[in-house]
């Protein structure tokens, strides 16, 4: 390993002679003096040259900022340094050839490029210390996601993103040609989740999900990262929503545990998940908005935008709450294999939980006894032919089960206001999209 | 929550009157008196029901094995049944349905079906113990894998499985309709994770990765999971290696720290990580197989199942180890992207690292100069155009770096000695497979 100390430990080295190595962030040329930040993945160092930038002898002629470099010289405190000390009387040596410039520049505070321009470029663009900041932050919201599953006893799996039918739900869906066969990309994980809690009880999948989504918003990937867990042995939906809860919650200290820098770069608090999180009924809902809001939405079978917006506001006025879930969504607008409310069963044990005001997740109990996934395939008119291979774990004895779907990228981007999730996903995958 | 005691928590609460819920694992009737072993995630509880079986009114009638079950009754110290108590005068209670009996008898201690059966009807299989374990140690290794990079500072990241360009390897691809455009599964996450170490320096991603082989073996697969790591910094190829030894020591601990229970099932101990993976070039390891093995390999450039077969009997003999890094793969072989060895440039900074006689991980030093693609490329008559997306990445300054993958279900067959590496993938897709 090139032997380096990390521009955020360099302050512990005072007096000594130390290499620093990474990408020449920003070359500030003064009268008789070159600056040079140097940027490394745990933030930048200050090196001091006290040669003339302009003569073809200074060691850093010829080397433009994103160039990678090692920088060695003598620690010296200095508060107005990055860390509080710089490297004195370095030498430079150059680790790639001389960068190409950034389509732009990486060193100002602020990202100054439109989106179009971030994600063209992305493996450059996202060195930026903002843009980089959301993907810390994703990274740490899944690292406190699995920290509480395991805590509860989940166990991690990863289920197959080919599959033979495109028929879990009304999403558009992307064919593919397997060995000569029609075949399709999962859209989520579902079937395979609820089959492993005959296996596991308690699972979680952190993986990839694929919608050929044909809308060009903000809000919609063609690919994104899904955070699913499905378990066993429940009463009904409000255990799942307990375990959700504890999920979020796993998640917010996550970021706040793992990804402070990125929080205080951004200007950003975690949220607040509160030990219980508010909860009201979807009928209670409407007619709440129909009181007060100045608009009726009682008889729509779902919640609009302006509703959950609505919400989240009162949910935070009311309880102080950035969450509320909303629960017993009519049966009509939830999949097939969601468990309808015994006491009234036009409405459904599931739920969504919204966050400042968007669906961020949605989950619920699911049926477990095959007699009722036949009687409610047929009460929809599909044939249960074409469900032969997912309904047959049914037949062999499954606990009540439910669970939940997390997207991780509007997770993200809710946490840093991003206006469109694109910036806070790894490449993005849209209608337009597929490259780099 | 269905309130419950968990079958291996029982011991601790003898005496008192408790719930335990699971799966009819087995109904055992002797003339007078029924035993029902339940199966939960943590093992097995037994219940004993002094009733007669074949009265009809028994609270066990119509209630075949599999079927979901909640048990009350008098927790009794009893030294044979299974976890040192038992259930007495127990309440049955069914969850489900009563289950259709499954493809072959799950309570028996050895699995009785062969692949097929077992594959065909994986969601219900699985739940034998003994096909549950090696998934147990699969999530274990993946588990451990996590703590050893996030010990060294990786950064967890998700990179896009729908790619515009099918040019990475010579492996096959599939491909799909994306919105009218030609597009493909990744066979790995290579440029996104090299691109990412512009970004955060480490990073591993845990991942489906595809490939359209159109081999029936044991140990192909059209879909697995893939554990790659990829860094920054390094001098050379060694210190990719010293990366994977902790990461395979992190796999290894994981087991025996989270799936003890399956490797006493299944009767294995965990590998031993020496701390210095032992290493030949490969230049020697055909030398040494000259002289010593039989047969002579020099001038192949690549070595065969035998080889690798041989020289890890020869690293158990002479080194105590289970595992040999085989290093300096000729360049031939090796992809593109590979750094040469800087002496002997028809030798690659790249390895195998082969566990129990077969490649399990392969990885290497990558070139990280634009002009080194540009030239590489060209001497394999390649036109860089259909580069561009990936070389774009090393224009702008990249740091010397490598990296590895090793396949999570090819680790876990040799872990358990799984003779079919289906046998450890959930779900597994092939030539011929693609459901359930």
């Amino acid at each position: 390993m090139i032997s380096r100390v990390l521009a955020a430990d360099l302050r512990a080295h005072v007096g000594e002679q130390v290499t620093i190595a990474g990408w020449l962030h920003r070359r500030r040329e003064l009268k008789s003096v070159t600056f040079l930040i140097v940027r490394d993945r745990s933030g930048l160092a200050q090196a001091v040259l006290s040669s003339s930038p302009v003569r073809p002898d200074s060691p850093t002629a010829g080397l433009p900022e994103e160039t990678v470099v090692a920088v060695t010289g003598t620690v010296v405190a200095n508060e107005q340094a990055p860390g509080g000390a710089e490297l004195t009387g370095p030498t430079v040596t150059a680790l790639s050839g001389p960068a190409t410039p950034p389509p732009f520049d990486l060193y100002r505070p602020a990202v100054t490029a439109g989106l179009p321009t971030i994600l063209d470029h992305a493996p450059t663009t996202l060195r930026h210390p903002v843009l980089r900041a959301g993907f810390e932050i994703a990274a740490a919201s899944v690292a406190g996601f699995r920290t509480a599953l395991d805590g509860l006893d989940f166990t991690e799996v990863h289920t197959p993103k080919i599959v033979e039918s495109a028929t879990e739900s009304g999403a558009n869906v992307f064919g593919l040609d397997y060995f000569g066969r029609p075949a399709y990309l999962a859209q989520s994980p579902q079937f395979y989740k609820q089959a492993l809690v005959g296996v596991f009880e308690r699972v979680f999948e952190v993986g990839p999900v694929f919608r050929a989504e044909p809308h060009d918003t903000a809000r919609h990937l063609a690919e994104y990262t899904s955070l699913d867990a499905e378990f066993g042995f429940i009463a009904d939906h409000h255990d799942v929503m307990a375990v959700l809860r504890d999920a979020i919650a796993g998640m917010a200290a996550g970021v706040a545990g793992r990804a402070s820098g990125a929080l205080e770069l951004l200007e950003l608090k975690p949220p607040v998940v509160p030990d219980q999180i508010p909860e009201i009924h979807f009928a209670e809902a409407q007619e709440l908005i129909a009181a007060r809001a100045g608009w009726d939405p009682r008889g729509e079978p779902d919640l609009a935008p302006e509703d959950e917006r609505w919400l989240g506001d009162w949910a935070l006025r009311e309880h102080g709450s950035e969450f509320l879930f909303v629960t017993g969504y009519p049966m009509a607008k939830r999949p097939f294999y969601t468990h309808p409310d015994p006491a009234r069963p036009a409405y459904s044990n599931s739920f969504d939980l919204i966050f400042r005001g968007l669906e961020l997740v949605t989950g619920g109990q699911r049926l477990h006894r095959h007699a009722d996934y036949l009687a409610a395939l047929a009460e929809r008119g599909e044939d249960p032919g074409s469900y032969a291979s997912y309904l047959q774990v049914f037949e062999h004895g499954m606990p009540p089960h439910g669970g939940f779907a997390i997207g991780l990228e509007r997770w993200t981007a809710r946490l840093t206001g991003a206006a469109n999730v694109r910036q806070v996903t790894l490449f993005p995958r849209d209608l337009h999209r597929l490259s780099p």
